[in-house]
Protein backbone atom coordinates (compact mmCIF):
# COMPACT_ATOMS: atom_id res chain seq x y z
CA UNK A 1 0.00 0.00 0.00
CA UNK A 2 1.12 3.47 -0.78
CA UNK A 3 -0.31 6.54 -0.54
CA UNK A 4 -1.53 6.80 -3.67
CA UNK A 5 -3.46 3.56 -3.46
CA UNK A 6 -4.87 4.62 0.25
CA UNK A 7 -6.32 7.79 -1.51
CA UNK A 8 -7.76 6.13 -4.15
CA UNK A 9 -9.13 3.44 -2.02
CA UNK A 10 -10.50 6.52 0.01
CA UNK A 11 -12.60 8.47 -2.69
CA UNK A 12 -15.93 8.50 -2.20
CA UNK A 13 -18.91 9.23 0.04
CA UNK A 14 -18.69 8.20 3.74
CA UNK A 15 -21.21 7.84 6.44
CA UNK A 16 -19.33 8.30 9.56
CA UNK A 17 -20.06 7.64 13.19
CA UNK A 18 -17.44 8.81 15.54
CA UNK A 19 -17.17 8.61 19.49
CA UNK A 20 -14.50 11.30 21.13
CA UNK A 21 -13.62 10.39 24.63
CA UNK A 22 -12.50 13.11 26.87
CA UNK A 23 -10.25 11.93 28.77
CA UNK A 24 -9.95 14.23 31.66
CA UNK A 25 -13.70 14.76 31.79
CA UNK A 26 -14.57 10.66 31.34
CA UNK A 27 -17.14 12.05 28.63
CA UNK A 28 -17.95 10.52 25.13
CA UNK A 29 -19.54 13.00 22.59
CA UNK A 30 -21.07 11.30 19.49
CA UNK A 31 -20.88 12.26 16.22
CA UNK A 32 -22.65 11.37 13.01
CA UNK A 33 -21.50 12.88 9.98
CA UNK A 34 -20.99 12.37 6.24
CA UNK A 35 -17.90 13.13 4.39
CA UNK A 36 -17.10 13.59 0.87
CA UNK A 37 -13.60 12.83 -0.65
CA UNK A 38 -13.06 13.64 -3.83
CA UNK A 39 -9.84 14.30 -5.88
CA UNK A 40 -7.91 17.35 -6.99
CA UNK A 41 -5.99 17.92 -10.33
CA UNK A 42 -2.41 18.60 -9.76
CA UNK A 43 -2.53 21.96 -11.09
CA UNK A 44 -6.03 23.00 -9.30
CA UNK A 45 -5.06 26.48 -8.25
CA UNK A 46 -5.86 25.35 -4.62
CA UNK A 47 -3.14 22.77 -4.97
CA UNK A 48 -0.51 25.26 -6.06
CA UNK A 49 -1.34 27.84 -3.79
CA UNK A 50 -0.45 25.37 -1.25
CA UNK A 51 2.68 24.13 -2.45
CA UNK A 52 3.60 27.41 -2.66
CA UNK A 53 2.94 28.35 0.69
CA UNK A 54 5.11 25.78 2.21
CA UNK A 55 7.41 26.41 -0.41
CA UNK A 56 7.22 23.03 -2.15
CA UNK A 57 7.63 22.36 -5.84
CA UNK A 58 4.11 21.64 -6.79
CA UNK A 59 5.40 18.92 -9.35
CA UNK A 60 5.71 16.65 -5.92
CA UNK A 61 2.13 16.92 -4.99
CA UNK A 62 0.57 13.18 -5.68
CA UNK A 63 -2.63 12.44 -5.50
CA UNK A 64 -4.40 15.58 -3.88
CA UNK A 65 -7.82 15.68 -2.78
CA UNK A 66 -10.42 17.87 -1.05
CA UNK A 67 -12.08 16.66 2.08
CA UNK A 68 -15.69 17.84 3.12
CA UNK A 69 -17.71 17.02 6.03
CA UNK A 70 -21.24 17.81 7.25
CA UNK A 71 -22.15 16.26 11.12
CA UNK A 72 -23.82 16.95 13.97
CA UNK A 73 -23.13 16.28 17.59
CA UNK A 74 -24.77 15.17 20.59
CA UNK A 75 -22.80 17.32 22.94
CA UNK A 76 -23.73 20.53 21.48
CA UNK A 77 -26.19 20.65 18.91
CA UNK A 78 -25.51 24.48 18.06
CA UNK A 79 -22.45 23.60 16.77
CA UNK A 80 -21.97 23.44 12.98
CA UNK A 81 -19.74 20.46 12.23
CA UNK A 82 -19.36 21.25 8.30
CA UNK A 83 -15.98 22.26 6.46
CA UNK A 84 -14.25 21.47 3.92
CA UNK A 85 -9.84 21.10 2.88
CA UNK A 86 -7.72 20.99 0.42
CA UNK A 87 -4.70 17.72 1.09
CA UNK A 88 -1.66 16.92 -0.47
CA UNK A 89 0.58 14.10 -0.09
CA UNK A 90 4.17 14.88 -0.98
CA UNK A 91 6.00 11.72 -0.80
CA UNK A 92 9.46 11.34 0.10
CA UNK A 93 11.24 11.22 -2.77
CA UNK A 94 14.01 8.27 -0.94
CA UNK A 95 11.04 5.95 0.68
CA UNK A 96 7.35 5.95 -0.71
CA UNK A 97 6.15 4.95 2.44
CA UNK A 98 6.65 8.85 4.37
CA UNK A 99 6.10 11.96 3.35
CA UNK A 100 4.31 15.40 4.36
CA UNK A 101 0.35 15.43 3.94
CA UNK A 102 0.39 19.71 3.28
CA UNK A 103 -3.78 21.00 4.51
CA UNK A 104 -5.04 24.16 4.20
CA UNK A 105 -7.36 23.46 7.62
CA UNK A 106 -6.17 21.56 10.33
CA UNK A 107 -7.69 19.24 12.59
CA UNK A 108 -6.44 19.94 15.99
CA UNK A 109 -6.38 23.53 15.21
CA UNK A 110 -8.69 25.44 11.95
CA UNK A 111 -4.90 26.92 10.16
CA UNK A 112 -3.20 25.65 7.63
CA UNK A 113 -0.68 22.57 8.95
CA UNK A 114 1.52 20.29 7.54
CA UNK A 115 1.95 16.66 8.96
CA UNK A 116 4.25 14.20 8.49
CA UNK A 117 2.96 10.31 7.50
CA UNK A 118 3.57 6.97 6.97
CA UNK A 119 2.30 3.69 5.94
CA UNK A 120 2.90 0.94 8.15
CA UNK A 121 3.51 -2.66 6.76
CA UNK A 122 -0.14 -3.69 7.44
CA UNK A 123 -1.78 -1.12 5.74
CA UNK A 124 -2.53 1.90 8.67
CA UNK A 125 -1.35 5.26 7.22
CA UNK A 126 -0.26 6.92 10.61
CA UNK A 127 -0.40 11.35 10.32
CA UNK A 128 1.58 13.25 12.98
CA UNK A 129 0.87 16.66 13.03
CA UNK A 130 2.09 19.23 15.24
CA UNK A 131 0.31 22.85 15.82
CA UNK A 132 0.97 25.96 17.80
CA UNK A 133 -0.80 24.60 21.38
CA UNK A 134 -1.60 21.13 20.55
CA UNK A 135 0.04 17.70 18.56
CA UNK A 136 -2.36 15.31 16.49
CA UNK A 137 -1.81 11.51 15.65
CA UNK A 138 -4.17 9.57 13.31
CA UNK A 139 -4.37 5.69 12.26
CA UNK A 140 -6.66 5.15 9.50
CA UNK A 141 -7.06 1.65 7.92
CA UNK A 142 -9.35 -0.44 5.70
CA UNK A 143 -11.08 -2.94 7.69
CA UNK A 144 -12.56 -3.95 4.12
CA UNK A 145 -12.90 -1.76 1.21
CA UNK A 146 -16.17 -0.46 2.51
CA UNK A 147 -15.15 -0.23 6.05
CA UNK A 148 -12.77 2.27 7.20
CA UNK A 149 -11.27 3.01 10.70
CA UNK A 150 -9.82 6.09 12.43
CA UNK A 151 -8.32 6.59 15.62
CA UNK A 152 -7.35 10.45 16.14
CA UNK A 153 -5.62 11.96 18.99
CA UNK A 154 -5.49 15.23 19.96
CA UNK A 155 -2.24 15.84 22.55
CA UNK A 156 -0.75 18.56 24.35
CA UNK A 157 1.85 19.96 22.34
CA UNK A 158 4.85 18.47 24.22
CA UNK A 159 3.08 15.16 23.02
CA UNK A 160 3.47 13.08 25.92
CA UNK A 161 -0.19 14.17 27.24
CA UNK A 162 -3.94 13.21 25.11
CA UNK A 163 -6.60 15.27 25.98
CA UNK A 164 -9.02 13.38 23.59
CA UNK A 165 -9.27 10.29 22.01
CA UNK A 166 -11.61 9.47 18.75
CA UNK A 167 -12.72 6.86 17.08
CA UNK A 168 -14.50 6.78 13.84
CA UNK A 169 -15.90 3.82 11.63
CA UNK A 170 -16.97 4.95 8.39
CA UNK A 171 -19.02 3.12 6.11
CA UNK A 172 -19.03 3.96 2.27
CA UNK A 173 -22.25 5.01 0.71
CA UNK A 174 -22.56 2.81 -2.37
CA UNK A 175 -25.93 5.06 -3.00
CA UNK A 176 -25.86 8.07 -4.82
CA UNK B 1 8.76 -4.11 21.53
CA UNK B 2 8.24 -7.85 21.86
CA UNK B 3 5.57 -9.72 23.91
CA UNK B 4 7.23 -9.69 27.17
CA UNK B 5 7.81 -5.87 26.99
CA UNK B 6 4.27 -5.67 25.62
CA UNK B 7 2.20 -7.63 28.35
CA UNK B 8 5.14 -6.10 31.12
CA UNK B 9 3.66 -2.64 30.32
CA UNK B 10 -0.16 -3.49 30.42
CA UNK B 11 0.32 -5.38 33.97
CA UNK B 12 -1.70 -3.50 36.43
CA UNK B 13 -5.46 -1.70 36.87
CA UNK B 14 -7.24 -0.02 33.90
CA UNK B 15 -9.96 2.33 33.92
CA UNK B 16 -11.59 1.46 30.54
CA UNK B 17 -13.79 3.96 28.48
CA UNK B 18 -15.42 2.36 25.29
CA UNK B 19 -17.45 2.69 22.78
CA UNK B 20 -19.04 -0.39 20.51
CA UNK B 21 -20.42 1.01 17.11
CA UNK B 22 -23.12 -1.77 16.25
CA UNK B 23 -22.43 -1.05 12.16
CA UNK B 24 -25.87 -2.30 11.22
CA UNK B 25 -28.04 -0.03 13.33
CA UNK B 26 -25.25 2.86 13.72
CA UNK B 27 -25.85 2.04 17.10
CA UNK B 28 -23.17 3.41 20.00
CA UNK B 29 -22.77 1.51 22.97
CA UNK B 30 -20.96 2.58 25.69
CA UNK B 31 -19.47 0.57 28.60
CA UNK B 32 -17.34 1.78 31.11
CA UNK B 33 -15.03 -1.20 32.92
CA UNK B 34 -12.12 -1.53 35.40
CA UNK B 35 -9.72 -3.90 34.25
CA UNK B 36 -6.95 -5.60 36.19
CA UNK B 37 -4.00 -7.39 34.09
CA UNK B 38 -1.74 -9.59 36.35
CA UNK B 39 1.01 -11.67 35.72
CA UNK B 40 0.92 -15.88 36.50
CA UNK B 41 3.86 -18.23 37.03
CA UNK B 42 4.40 -20.15 33.74
CA UNK B 43 4.10 -23.25 36.17
CA UNK B 44 0.74 -21.89 37.64
CA UNK B 45 -1.91 -24.97 36.58
CA UNK B 46 -4.09 -23.22 34.72
CA UNK B 47 -1.64 -22.18 32.61
CA UNK B 48 -0.29 -25.95 32.71
CA UNK B 49 -3.63 -26.90 31.36
CA UNK B 50 -4.55 -24.50 28.89
CA UNK B 51 -1.37 -25.62 27.21
CA UNK B 52 -2.18 -28.84 27.25
CA UNK B 53 -5.71 -28.66 25.66
CA UNK B 54 -3.76 -26.99 22.66
CA UNK B 55 -1.02 -29.91 23.09
CA UNK B 56 1.34 -26.84 23.19
CA UNK B 57 4.39 -27.60 25.41
CA UNK B 58 3.65 -25.50 28.26
CA UNK B 59 7.98 -24.42 28.44
CA UNK B 60 7.08 -22.49 25.33
CA UNK B 61 5.02 -20.10 27.25
CA UNK B 62 6.09 -16.66 27.86
CA UNK B 63 5.05 -14.20 30.66
CA UNK B 64 1.46 -15.79 30.72
CA UNK B 65 -1.30 -13.23 32.71
CA UNK B 66 -4.69 -13.25 34.26
CA UNK B 67 -6.93 -10.35 32.74
CA UNK B 68 -10.37 -9.74 34.65
CA UNK B 69 -12.39 -6.89 33.89
CA UNK B 70 -15.73 -5.70 35.96
CA UNK B 71 -18.21 -2.71 34.07
CA UNK B 72 -21.28 -1.51 33.15
CA UNK B 73 -23.15 -1.04 29.64
CA UNK B 74 -26.07 2.13 28.73
CA UNK B 75 -27.40 -0.61 26.40
CA UNK B 76 -28.27 -3.41 28.99
CA UNK B 77 -28.16 -2.47 32.21
CA UNK B 78 -29.03 -5.73 33.42
CA UNK B 79 -26.38 -7.51 31.70
CA UNK B 80 -23.43 -8.41 34.14
CA UNK B 81 -20.04 -7.69 32.83
CA UNK B 82 -18.01 -9.57 34.63
CA UNK B 83 -15.17 -11.79 33.55
CA UNK B 84 -11.70 -13.46 33.60
CA UNK B 85 -9.60 -15.25 31.46
CA UNK B 86 -6.06 -17.08 31.19
CA UNK B 87 -3.89 -15.85 28.28
CA UNK B 88 -0.80 -17.70 27.19
CA UNK B 89 1.50 -15.97 24.75
CA UNK B 90 3.49 -18.82 22.52
CA UNK B 91 6.02 -16.43 20.51
CA UNK B 92 7.08 -17.90 17.24
CA UNK B 93 10.77 -19.59 17.39
CA UNK B 94 11.32 -17.97 13.98
CA UNK B 95 10.27 -14.68 14.45
CA UNK B 96 9.48 -13.19 17.93
CA UNK B 97 7.47 -10.67 16.81
CA UNK B 98 4.76 -13.21 16.11
CA UNK B 99 2.93 -16.10 17.97
CA UNK B 100 0.19 -17.57 18.92
CA UNK B 101 -2.22 -16.43 22.44
CA UNK B 102 -3.96 -19.14 24.00
CA UNK B 103 -7.18 -18.12 26.15
CA UNK B 104 -8.98 -19.72 28.03
CA UNK B 105 -12.36 -17.96 27.23
CA UNK B 106 -12.82 -15.77 24.13
CA UNK B 107 -13.45 -12.20 23.35
CA UNK B 108 -16.23 -13.41 20.15
CA UNK B 109 -17.59 -16.11 22.10
CA UNK B 110 -17.14 -17.56 25.57
CA UNK B 111 -15.62 -20.39 24.90
CA UNK B 112 -11.82 -21.16 24.74
CA UNK B 113 -9.43 -19.76 21.79
CA UNK B 114 -6.30 -19.26 19.99
CA UNK B 115 -5.33 -16.40 17.87
CA UNK B 116 -2.35 -15.51 16.32
CA UNK B 117 -0.60 -12.15 17.00
CA UNK B 118 2.06 -9.75 15.99
CA UNK B 119 3.83 -6.93 16.87
CA UNK B 120 4.31 -4.26 14.39
CA UNK B 121 6.68 -1.84 13.46
CA UNK B 122 5.04 0.40 15.71
CA UNK B 123 4.26 -1.16 18.45
CA UNK B 124 0.79 -2.49 18.16
CA UNK B 125 -0.33 -5.68 19.24
CA UNK B 126 -2.36 -7.42 16.37
CA UNK B 127 -4.35 -10.18 17.47
CA UNK B 128 -6.48 -12.33 14.73
CA UNK B 129 -8.79 -15.13 16.72
CA UNK B 130 -11.27 -17.54 14.75
CA UNK B 131 -14.38 -18.82 16.13
CA UNK B 132 -17.12 -21.32 15.53
CA UNK B 133 -19.31 -18.48 13.98
CA UNK B 134 -17.03 -15.18 13.98
CA UNK B 135 -13.65 -14.34 14.06
CA UNK B 136 -11.89 -11.34 15.85
CA UNK B 137 -9.34 -8.73 14.92
CA UNK B 138 -8.01 -6.77 18.01
CA UNK B 139 -5.27 -3.65 17.66
CA UNK B 140 -3.52 -2.64 20.95
CA UNK B 141 -1.18 0.02 21.55
CA UNK B 142 0.10 2.14 23.97
CA UNK B 143 -0.30 6.13 23.01
CA UNK B 144 1.39 6.96 26.47
CA UNK B 145 2.80 4.15 28.89
CA UNK B 146 -0.24 5.03 31.24
CA UNK B 147 -3.02 5.09 28.05
CA UNK B 148 -3.65 1.90 26.36
CA UNK B 149 -5.89 2.27 22.59
CA UNK B 150 -7.39 -1.02 21.63
CA UNK B 151 -9.80 -1.35 18.52
CA UNK B 152 -11.62 -4.70 18.47
CA UNK B 153 -13.45 -5.54 15.29
CA UNK B 154 -16.02 -8.21 15.42
CA UNK B 155 -16.27 -10.22 11.90
CA UNK B 156 -18.55 -12.23 10.23
CA UNK B 157 -16.96 -15.75 10.33
CA UNK B 158 -15.82 -15.79 6.42
CA UNK B 159 -13.56 -12.48 7.52
CA UNK B 160 -15.10 -10.22 5.45
CA UNK B 161 -17.81 -8.47 6.99
CA UNK B 162 -17.49 -6.28 10.31
CA UNK B 163 -20.18 -6.20 12.83
CA UNK B 164 -19.12 -4.71 15.33
CA UNK B 165 -16.36 -1.86 15.81
CA UNK B 166 -15.03 -1.01 19.22
CA UNK B 167 -12.48 1.40 20.92
CA UNK B 168 -11.31 1.73 24.13
CA UNK B 169 -9.38 4.35 26.07
CA UNK B 170 -7.47 2.41 28.94
CA UNK B 171 -6.01 4.68 31.16
CA UNK B 172 -3.85 3.33 34.17
CA UNK B 173 -5.33 3.70 37.74
CA UNK B 174 -2.41 5.61 39.42
CA UNK B 175 -3.83 4.88 42.95
CA UNK B 176 -4.50 1.37 44.82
Amino acid sequence: MDITEFVNRSLGLWRSQRSAHHLAFRHTEEVTSEIAIEPLDRDDPEVIELCQAYEIDPQLATVPFRMSWEGESDWDEKEELKGTTVLVPIPDPEDPKKGKLLRDRGYAETMAAVGNYQITEDGTFVLTTSYDRAAAEEKIWFATPNLRMRVSLIKTSGGDGVTTASFSSEIRSLST
